[in-house]
């Protein structure tokens, strides 16, 4: 156990809390009668895809950049990500006015490169690499070598877990306390970080994870003790396609998560047509996680005060009105 | 000027106000830095379709139902409507606990008859009525006379105009005055009703009305100061469908309201696609005629605080999908 590695706290997550105020959205929290109704319990919505930029990433790369010291932030910061955590990175670092270079791999959709470039400054720049022939993490470590530039991970750092955990504060001091938080799980920045703040608001809140049934290796890491790495899993949720925990990530949710659940695809999308449906929100797949885990998961739910974190909205639109007119 | 119907007034909003109070969602109010930096001014989204049912509907279903006398109640309520007054209304008598009929045509479309069955309560009943053979208006008169009910139209009633008031209320009391407000208009209950609540809480604010090119009814009317009477018109903003303002609602809107423009179905469905995709939101045909305004009217925006009422976001899936897929 000796090179675990110095797990964030809860007082990291209000740091963070204090770092986002003015910068970071407060979120609201919607309800749906209708969902209550179906499932016999008080559903809580923390609507993250209302987040800046579309998604709860902006809270952790906001609050890790904002811990660069003054010579970290004239070289600036490098993130490779085709995902929320390029353009969460973007954002911050032209509020913050540091430079930034975000790889891509040159097949990535044309709309998230240009997103990402829409939200970098003058100071910003879009690398776009060749995924058969280039080593991707070589590349970075190369090019932050090279500038000085430090790489923020899209989950596994102690800043970037404790500004994801901002969201679950929010909602519980919104609120109160809840019986069951459910929240999706990727690489597990978004989960440790709310199961920081939920197991310090709300001590006896059941903190779930949900992962897609086709990529479930966060929920093989917490049955078997050990971090469990898989192929990048088949699943809509293009979030949840991570091939493993953090040694951060699965350190804090070892330790604080109660169980981790896994739904369809199938069901993922019929949680997608809900919300827009009855609820008025787009919310990407890795986002619909949650919901569909409470409508299918057998949790036992009923007279429950649940939290549901929705975690972010950016779907290219044409896929988003395939999947709803199916 | 003799036959001029009593109008209501800002009293009468601030007192529909009391009456919502814990019945009706309080709204979120969203930004967008996107939509603020494309036209230079500071908009604000007040989403109605996060309201009960999905539209700003059911504040005037609700505020109208509730000043029923016992003897009204007893009775119950009787409205025709295809679209979101059916709903509200269905709504809003379950949670009064009062009968309700609700005439629809047979021709409606089923997920519309469904979502209005659900709303109502065990005393509560669907009619289906053929349109091309019976006159609806006869019909419900007929059926109110027999049983004793209420008939509440869908926006030419101070009760209704006062209740649609309460979202532009909250709007101003939440972010401060405005410079310039944005209503969708169809028979003018929305737009009424903000005009009240705009001229008291914020009195330089310049109030619009926004309507479909092809159903410009009211903008004629305004500007000949009659109520201009059209057929049908063929729009996708079927909450806008109407052919007529009211003698209520053209009494405010020709005293208070400053301009009325229009927008095309082009400018509704490029809205529509900007607030899925940049703001997650799931907004109708009709709610998306004030932010195409902003973008298309030409209304010198710069520089100036924008209200925005977003009125609804009820939808069928499929339609809707097949307009962002476009």
């Amino acid at each position: 156990m000796a090179d675990l590695p110095d797990l964030p706290t809860y007082a990291d997550v209000e740091a963070a809390a204090q770092r986002l105020q003015g910068h970071a959205h407060r979120t609201p929290v919607l309800r749906s009668t209708t969902v209550d109704r179906l499932l016999g319990a008080q559903l809580f919505f923390k609507c993250e895809n209302l987040q800046r930029m579309g998604a709860f990433k902006f809270r952790g790369a906001f609050n890790a950049l904002s811990r660069f010291t003054e010579a970290q932030k004239r070289a600036g910061v490098i993130a490779f990500s085709s995902g929320n955590h390029a353009q969460a990175v973007a954002l911050s670092a032209r509020l913050l006015g540091m430079p930034a270079a975000i790889l891509m791999p040159l097949d990535a959709p044309q709309s998230k490169v240009e997103a990402t470039r829409g939200y970098l400054g003058d100071g910003g720049e879009v690398i776009l690499f060749d995924r058969y022939t280039q080593d991707r993490e070589a590349l970075t470590a190369h090019l932050a070598a090279e500038r000085g530039m430090t790489i923020i991970p899209p989950y596994d750092h102690p800043d970037v877990i404790a500004g994801q955990g901002t969201a679950a504060k929010e909602l519980i001091e919104e609120v109160g306390e809840l019986d069951t938080l459910l929240v999706c799980l990727g690489g597990g920045g978004l989960l440790s970080g709310s199961a920081l703040a939920a197991k310090a608001l709300s001590p006896r809140c059941r903190v779930l994870g949900v992962e897609p049934e086709a990529g479930n290796d966060g929920q093989q890491s917490f049955r078997s003790g050990t971090i469990v790495h898989i192929d990048t899993p088949r699943t809509l949720a293009d979030g949840a396609q991570t091939q493993h925990l953090g040694q951060y990530t699965f350190g804090v949710i070892r330790r604080l998560v109660d169980d981790i659940v896994t739904v369809t695809d199938e069901q993922l999308v019929e949680a997608m047509r809900f919300y827009a449906q009855r609820m008025k929100l787009v919310v990407e797949p890795t986002g619909c996680l949650s919901l569909a885990a409470a409508f299918h998961a057998g949790l036992s739910l009923q007279g429950q005060r649940v939290g549901v974190i929705v975690s972010g909205g950016n779907v290219d639109l044409t896929r988003y009105a395939g999947l709803l007119g199916t």
